[in-house]
């Protein structure tokens, strides 16, 4: 007699699917068998059921200039968790002045009282932090193995503090994970378009080429294979980094890459749009075209990328106007935390783009893998009790009324979606069921991860 | 309580590696959980507990012009059970005068009262056949949906026919498997090589040149894009085909690949050897250098070549001596199906050249899924109970004594092995133990196969 | 004081573009300067001053089947000459009991007494000739060092004869010059087409798809690598074979390739026509789409192909009907060999693909010297005096009447073209002054050509 | 009658090689005929008569930091002379309170009085000449249509600067050519060099490693793809280069690139020497390995690479020691301006790298196209009586007494080289014969390029 049972549900893994109940006691997945009893039951007939989904970018109550991303570690997380994902990893910048475990303590504060779901942090290493290298094996130590770099934004590394930063995650046995574009050439490309008064959104995409998303991808892969260290590279957003990625993994290299549903299902005709709708959508790298849409599809199916995440990052209409008159101030971010996991089921499954295992693998598997969640990610015995009781008949229209994030709008609203959770489960914690939210904030937990 | 638990053991399947017991019920893996209790019980502590290993490409009791491979079906199944194996794939040759189903029904009738273990059966489409390629949705019907297509020997088909039997086993929703070597090339060159002496077993690999593998490799992936269909290239031995499948695969083309230990152990330095023993290992594509050996490894890691089988196919040395005065006349084929699981493991996985699950989804998991045998190949609940109990830990040091494959002879003699099957369960059968076989002749059972 | 001077020209060549005169003497080029007296003197004011067009690749009182090429070598020269082509290369084919020189001997009697420029010949290795390989120096000693190889129709050899021949040829220090199809699948899907009453010219591409012409020469780029020799690929009609071929030549490989001018002009769609108008532009490889033309011309730009020829190999429209009922009976072939130099500086030059140096460069030079025409191909002192005064304003609508090709009917008819011959000078002798043909039959010589 | 006449040599061009006499008349090349009458003659039976060489790459009385490179525009035009170089290019540096007209003003007038042969002058923009881009057609107008960029030193420029620097002279119809190494990391690795006490000359190649050299040669790429410019890539180096060179060619891209002598017949182990000898080489890019010469050589063989400039700029062996305890302060830079043209031809062409040729072609003939040197780099009539006698085997062996550049020291010391001018001839005027100088300071002219 289990705490829990899920009966009769189909079991999806990365390789396999089948029938089982699953038993759950004390948070964990305790037991798949047949005619599981449980104190309490729920049942997964001609439903799906797979591991929690796993967000692992995302950026909550997050300030970026003036603005603070606006669903803080509560909202996001409860969104998150209606949405079916029971983990995500947001980030830690540290202050000039702060130790690298004292920005993770502080980080941990803002997020430990507030989130509904178990969470990781990535560690961000900034041009400060290039005086505390000594201290990224403690980092790692604690839980934060996974090392953001920036090429791009005040963050920027040059490309000789990257290679000693890709040299200082090796060796801590790490992962550094990049945001990929050619900050120098988009400064240019701003400040001349700002110059001859091309100031509306549209010019966003134009200031940030696709090919010099490429370049950036291609060079901090050339630094990465100098340095002898895995990377992973954030938010790919065009043809052009595929191909890069592509490469490296076909001479055997290390090299993994996510994707975002911003770039796979919008484009930047959105960016046409007058007035504050042309400013909403913006976030960097920018939308591309319908042609980099189908590369980024068909790179999912044929692994040359490893996961979709979100890049979570709303901003309100309000934050996103005060950019109207210079789009370069527009604050940037989409908000998908909440649906990503049912969106690449209803686009990439429903259509034929690849197969129920493969999605698990995109958006839960892979992840965990990755980024050390040794317990979460899939489901078998002695894993956390981290699932989701998916309904592939369940039909949701888009809107910023059906979703739960702290946002005024949704770039994907009036989209129809067909699946979505029936119930999420965090460590054998019902959280979220039939669109309620069931959980209580701050009783997620920090997760510190360990690579192998 | 179930008929049979395995106790403490570690799970290993592709994704995962955790700890459970696991419930055996009625031949079906039942449950998966702590604290299982059976009617009998294996302990398992320390050891793996894997997914039955599958040899989807075997040769037994074949006839190869005036001699018969060695190992009847008892007795090369009985050597694979006792190495790991619970599934093997041979192959029907259907005679002129036989439909393909007849054919099929007279291949089972020589397996079915000698199977140890599971089997499934290749159906061979030679020239011959090509007058019965309206029989082929029906083969597949029956099970055989897996084809196999030579483009040397005597069942050569020429490109023309390539082509069209391509299109009719896509049409039949069936997978093409090819031996592919440039016939047209390699007659040439034996009859150039004996019209001036050059009869040797030396003389072997000197008439079979890795960049015609290579180049034949090439043809059939291009011959299978025209067509349109997915395609399964047997036997890899040289970085050459390894370079084509990559190639394909980067484009998106579902070609997939498979080597064999003797390309990942052995060179073509053993064709120097004197007398018979530069015979016995004659096989095609013959032996290749170090270099290839190095290149196959690496594509097993990287996922360029994605199953590794045996093409089990033993001569007698006696046999092997036949043709010591015509190197054409040699028998071609060597034994591996007993040790093909260990020395994956011994020699992929603690040599750090991949991982455990890598290990499993090699010899296990991926041929079940490309060969349609749904429900083996890994541990998950409602699968058939073809299970190994390995010991990492125990030492074997190959030999005819060693090995219970029915010929007197090994490529491996000497070789030492760590790691080795302490039990071999078939359906939830024990049929091997600590190196005694437990079964029965017969007990196995045809597998009509299924691809999605 | 010279025989013959040209004055004030512009002259052509691949290197440089420069002012000078002419003088010729005794059938050679004397000398180049300013201010040159001749006995007799061309004004060349304003117009280009270019080697001699070389035609690698011609087909005069060519039998095939039942028929013959409609020019034979009075006809076709004399059409050549008037388009300022001044050297043909044409084939010996030996019959089954000739030796190779016997061969040679006969096609030169042909010749002899009708050519009106210079000439060379291929020698064509059939099956027939693998008996007669010890002959393939002294035919390379004979002025016959390149030699023809059809991996298509009744001389078609297969890869194993193919690599002896490549071998020998090599040996022998020639050049082995290949048509590459892969004649099992046309020959199946022919077969397959008439099966099912598919016989209008429509099935004729449909029937040897440009795939498969990209394989066959991808197999002999293969079988020359493993051989060690140089390879000339005939005839490129698609992007799959220009790939082919340049992927070769960036591995270092000393890999060439043609196209003729029906691949650049004319597209697939010709064969839609209905009646005899479909069957004209029957050739082998068919006409392709217009994306392949705009691979060819960049092909040429980008010097992966390096030679534009014609396969000029007329029938006239009644033998083009004969194949009406069967699309595999249609004597294939189409007519070009007045036009070539013209069209490629019309469509080349003056569009701006290329320069004109580059255009003297594919029509003139380089064929020179791959085929071993030492004093051909271009302007320099002791060169033969071949030469062409081209009006680069003079304008010429392409017609059977304004042709001179001896068959009644031209795939371009209608097509107007800037740019063409005001004069021809074959070994300084006046032989076309403005569309007047002014040589005699027979005046023309055989070349002994000779590979460095 | 003319001036001068060059009889009985071997005319050496990029296509073609013959027999002829030269007849040249006030500095141009006038006629190429048989039996040409001179008032001055020059018997060059068994020589070769070649275009005079052109070195579009050298540094002469060129301040870097504290030193001046050691070869002022007098002694380094009469040493090229002496090599058989009939013209340069070299740089203009402004000032940043100079005008780009004024800088190239200033830069003629060191040399205008000292040159002995011709020079054209490269304009290079660096930072400070960003508020310049709007000079830059006036400055190609002037005949300064190159433009030197730099990726690394302090007049590095930035990538988005680079862009739009690219954008510019693009627009003025200019060619930009880069030194491609990436600064950021190179400066990194000194500074953590130095820090922890490597100061030997080994630690320079170390510091500038091969991989971010390809790089930044593919970054620059990227930039001049996004740009659509044309692109010259300077002293490529290494292997890694010449692929992304050989790819960006493959798609059909206008990227060039050059290597020098240094980099084909030395490498780093030079460093290793002890004391000021491991200094002399040291160079930017470095030095780098065997693998990477047999790469170079391989490449200009296979227009990978299209030219051999030389990169001149020597330093004396007091003025390499002042860096002894700081490999970074070492000026870098080494000489070869003499015996670059001598150096390819007896390594390139008497070892059967390649043709007579293609060694004119990489020496003469490209470097003057790529660089509007519209009248030089062959030979034909109306050219610039630039020329060289060539005696093929004359023999010499290098060393400071043997070489006439104005430095204490050479890298080639000891190296024996076949084949050496005889005679060169500028503009029609002898200034070296037989080792010794005829000609005179200042007698060179600034030559006003232009490019198509």
């Amino acid at each position: 007699m289990f705490d829990l049972v899920i009966k009769n549900g189909t079991i999806i893994t990365t390789e396999a699917t089948y029938q089982a109940d699953v038993g759950i006691q004390g948070g964990n997945l305790f037991a798949l068998g047949r005619d599981l009893s449980g104190h309490r039951e729920i049942d997964a007939t001609a439903k799906l059921v797979t591991p929690g989904a796993i967000d692992v970018h995302v950026h909550l109550q997050m300030p970026i200039g003036d603005n603070v991303s606006a669903d803080d570690f509560f909202s996001g997380t409860r969104a998150a968790a209606l949405g079916g994902t029971t983990t995500i990893i947001d980030f830690v910048e540290p202050e000039p002045e702060q130790t690298l475990l004292q920005a993770l303590a502080a980080r941990r504060a803002e997020a430990d009282g507030r989130v509904v779901i178990d969470y990781g942090l990535h560690m961000t290493i900034g041009p400060t932090e290039m005086d505390k290298l000594d201290q990224v094996p403690a980092a790692a130590g604690a839980g934060c193995a996974t090392f953001k770099l920036y090429m791009a934004y005040g963050l920027r590394l040059d490309d000789g503090q990257l290679l000693q930063v890709l040299e200082t995650v090796r060796d801590a046995g790490g992962l550094p994970i990049v945001h990929a574009e050619n900050w120098d050439v988009i400064c240019n490309l701003i400040a001349r378009n700002l110059a001859v008064g091309r100031t509306e959104p549209r010019w966003h995409p134009r200031s940030r080429p696709a090919p010099m998303e490429g370049e950036a991808a291609g060079r901090v892969i050339d630094l990465a294979t100098l340095a002898g260290t895995p990377l992973y590279i954030f938010h790919v957003s065009c043809g052009d980094v595929v191909e890069r990625i592509a490469t490296a993994q076909r001479r055997g290299l290390p090299v993994y890459g996510e994707t975002c549903p911003q770039y796979l299902f919008l484009t930047d005709a959105l960016y046409e749009r007058p007035g504050v709708e042309g400013a909403l959508p913006v976030c960097a790298p920018p939308l591309r075209t319908e042609a980099d849409q189908i590369q980024l599809w068909a790179a999912l199916a044929q692994d040359k990328l490893q996961v979709v995440s979100t890049d979570h990052c709303p901003f309100t209409q309000a934050d996103k106007a005060k950019g109207l008159g210079d789009f370069s101030r527009i604050p940037g971010g989409v908000p998908s935390i909440e649906a990503r996991f049912p969106l690449v089921y209803a686009y990439g499954v429903r259509t034929g783009r690849f197969s129920l295992n493969r999605w698990v693998d995109i958006c839960c598997t892979t992840p965990a893998r990755l980024f050390g969640l040794t317990h979460k990610g899939t489901i078998a015995v002695g894993y956390d009790a981290d699932l989701v009781v998916f309904d592939p008949e369940r039909q949701v229209r888009l809107s910023p009324q059906t979703l739960h994030e702290n946002v005024d709008w949704t770039p994907y609203d009036g989209l129809e979606v067909t699946g979505w959770p029936q119930v999420t489960l965090s460590r054998g914690e019902l959280i979220a069921e039939n669109g309620q939210f069931q959980g209580q904030a701050g009783r997620g937990r920090f997760v510190a991860r360990r690579l192998k």
